[in-house]
């Protein structure tokens, strides 16, 4: 009964030769000619409308074309919170280059590796990094380096002229975005490659999750160079609502800015909500919060509780760098009834459990694994990584949980060894890696142990070499030039031996007994 | 500057090779997972949430099956709108069947037409059919038929058993949903391929500008056969909100599901609203009306206003087949400020005026053309059609029309000689060739005049054939056995010549002028 099936698929396949159904307006510039009147940007001392968003993306993508950046560039941002870090992300999709950010916690090694693995061009930096992109620059001489402008100048550059060329009034939606580093396993930070699809996706998947108002207002205090605040403007242009942006997190302003400036959403994680709350006293959120995103880890039942009897609409998630931040989420109806879930996958998205390569049934814990269009393409430069982590389209997030029985997710444990430190990921073996550089030190173990202000924080376990005298502060010292300071050990103890199995693999949950039993 | 730049396209194209994001979760399956306890669809006597549609779906689905069924086959459903057409929608994405919704108020003939140029093996039909369906099945013998069943049903046809087979868990973006026909200026009526992907991406250009609540109900009174109507159950399951179905439009019924069923948003044609409002009076509608949406040809201002008074939150809208319903829409506040004009272009897609295939500037009257996600990727079986259509991506419409200074569609008049009547679009050459084909008639012209219900109708000017003795009510007869009742001529006059260019074409503009002197 198909005899005349073949044609529809030709005609369609032509059309598609085209890219018919694959570029869409570049966001911006559409938002700003359909409703360019509305709240786009509002900083400290700044108020934008979509229409001067627009203008100013227009001015740096000449500035930056000026500096020699085109079509396939990767650009890094070294910078905290601030209105020029949006202005930038859209100039350089203008340009059709692809925009490297980095977290402006880390060290100057740290960094440098970074700018090298993914090959960048130009370092566009805030005035608070300028020493740390002097001293990257000394070991990279090539690298091109350019100051965040002050709010004042139209773009968003300092000092740096603009070339007349061609901006890009389209987007593909395959071709990538950004560059965001993720450490892995191995402890070396791979480079996700979000595509321009895989966030207008997750901008889809969150709206028909949490609905859309046009005046809605989502505010970013986490950091735009985590995916989960450079998703928010990135979603704010797509619905046309404002972005209020917060240097950082600060518990007294990001409560200012609901209960005064009609911000509706906000994305935070639950270290974060618990000092909201403590600020907040007893007085009720108004009606407008409609919605408190958690995202990295899970969120502690009390504070759940505390939450909801304050009508403080907590919607907890389930994201990666991977997915263009969230993945699953509980729907605001679930909110009460299953605490501590992280809810259902977002409409484009699936989501299931595996346990020995199968899918696991409901209640049993096994790896986390996802598909869908927000899904990373994969890890720039690391094709022997994109493969490990993909098996038939399904990205394996190392992460722990199960299904209830009406298919609600709750994430058991991110990946056995990871540390969740106040929103930051802290990877042991990459903390291990730099214990290791020391001369003195023969073998380490580092696991997070629990801490009452950052959930957890890392400690570590240090084996030293025979003969050697080793000073724990000089130690700490050491991992402070090669680590950003969240990743420092807070504690460090001296060890005869550390636990392993008999192919010599440490044995991290010994490792934590042991932690227990030793003392400082 | 782009040394590296190259392999990050080809991991990309690696990945996309495996179609990674061209492919979503099916969209009721995946709807009756996430929220199955929400309401799907509410008609006459039934009340279904996702759940219970999802399980019709599939029984519906295995029915289609055990009828031969299976992926690329055509489908044509011929019904009035009842709960079991939206069955039958889902049904056939579950076996990657392609829907022929035909317009119901179509002749045998007609109907035959189309069912052999979309070369469809089933005709699916509802009791009121039964008849025409027999008629049809009389010039087509090789095709199968199939009854609606009554909603208490689980399978939505007729005593058919069902079969056991996979179904589809998936939809691909780029292939078919629906081949749906439109007359051309040719009165060859052409059939207009609608992806997965044109419908999603229109879905989504409709709530990035109505925005999106969960409680949201749009009522369906349009015909599910026209995509006007048809992409209201097709919002709805990607949104997960209700559907609410009325068999036909009656302005009681509809003010009545606005008032007492917490309908948020109704799709109708101007005449509708005309008749909703006379029949409404002086009471105000309620608050959870959120939006009237208005498609179908250019509203009256005197209408427009009087909605405006009476606080109707009407959205003028401009829309096609060719994209899967609304193209451009009137942002809610710019509503009163630019009444009359139907808008900018949804969030995905581009609009612009071309005048002697150059863009037009602002205030000049030109072809509306379009581009994006959501437009047609071509005419079934007809790639001259296609290729006519399509210049550089971008759909010329026909239609004309200009944008205001400020980039607002203004909809001057559809195709030059497109009739608008009550929602229905008539082409004067369909018309003219039946009338053609009588015997007696030697040269003819169709035109639409004014009409206080309907906004236009019909009427056609004949020339005789010497010798011959025509009798208008005899024509009319003739015209009804092969041309749907709307298309019928409301009045006929006979006329000694008809007024054409040195080419010999017909000059409407002509034809016009020369109704109004004659009279009958």
């Amino acid at each position: 009964m198909t005899e005349g099936s073949g044609n529809i698929n030709e005609v369609i396949k032509l059309v598609s030769m085209e890219e018919h159904s694959d570029r869409v307006p570049e966001w911006l510039r559409q938002r700003a000619r359909l409703t360019g009147s509305r709240l786009a940007v509002i900083g400290e001392g700044v108020t934008w409308t979509y229409r001067e968003l627009d203008e100013r993306a227009t001015a740096t993508a000449r500035q930056l074309a000026s500096l020699g950046i085109g079509e396939g560039d990767r650009v890094a941002v070294l910078s905290w919170n601030c209105p020029e870090f949006v202005v930038i992300v859209h100039a350089l999709v203008r340009l059709r280059a692809t925009l490297v950010p980095l977290n402006a916690r880390l060290t100057v090694p740290e960094l440098a590796w970074q700018l090298t693995d993914a090959e960048v061009v130009l370092l566009v930096h805030d005035e608070a990094h300028r020493d740390t992109a002097v001293a990257i620059g000394g070991s990279r001489p090539e690298l091109r380096t350019a100051v965040l402008a002050e709010s004042g100048q139209l773009g968003a550059l300092n000092g740096v002229d603009q070339a007349e060329v061609a901006l890009a009034d389209s987007m593909v939606l395959d071709r990538p975005h950004s560059i965001i580093y993720t450490s892995g396993t191995t402890g070396q930070p791979k480079g996700a490659m979000l595509t321009n699809g895989n966030f207008w996706w997750s901008a889809m998947g969150s709206a028909l999750n949490l609905g859309l108002r046009a005046d809605d207002r989502w505010l970013a205090c986490l950091p735009l160079f985590h995916v989960g605040g450079l998703s928010i403007p990135l979603r704010s242009v797509i619905y046309g609502i404002a972005t209020v942006i917060h240097h950082g997190f600060d518990a007294l302003a990001v409560n200012r800015a609901i209960d005064e400036q009609g911000v509706s959403i906000v994305s935070v994680v639950s270290t974060m909500l618990q000092r909201m709350l403590d600020a907040h006293g007893e007085r009720p959120y108004p009606n407008s919060l409609r919605c408190v995103l958690i995202g990295g880890g899970p969120v502690p039942e009390p504070l759940l509780e505390r939450a909801a009897a304050l009508s403080v609409p907590v919607v907890q998630t389930y994201g990666l760098t991977e997915t263009a931040s969230q993945v699953a989420t509980l729907a605001p109806e679930d909110a009460l009834r299953k605490l501590g879930s992280a809810g259902k996958p977002l409409f484009p998205n699936e989501l299931r459990i595996e346990s020995a390569s199968q899918a696991a049934s409901a209640g049993t814990v096994g790896e986390i694994v996802v598909r869908g269009p927000s899904v990373t393409v994969g890890y720039f430069n690391r094709p022997e990584a994109t493969a490990s982590a993909f098996r038939d389209g399904w990205l394996h997030t190392g992460d722990l949980g199960y299904l209830d029985d009406e298919g609600y997710l709750y994430v058991v444990d991110r990946r056995d060894d990871l540390i969740l430190s106040g929103g930051e990921n802290v990877y042991p073996t990459e903390v291990e890696a730099a214990l290791l550089a020391h001369p003195a030190v023969d073998e380490v173990g580092v696991i997070g142990v629990p801490d009452p202000d950052w959930g957890q924080v890392p400690v570590a376990l240090v084996k030293p070499k025979r003969e050697h005298d080793l000073d724990v502060e000089a130690l700490r010292a050491f991992c402070r030039e090669r680590l950003a300071s969240y990743k420092v050990p807070r504690e460090i103890r001296m060890v005869v031996g550390l636990p392993r199995n008999a192919a010599g693999k440490l044995l991290r949950r010994e490792l934590r007994k042991y932690w227990g039993e030793t003392t400082s």
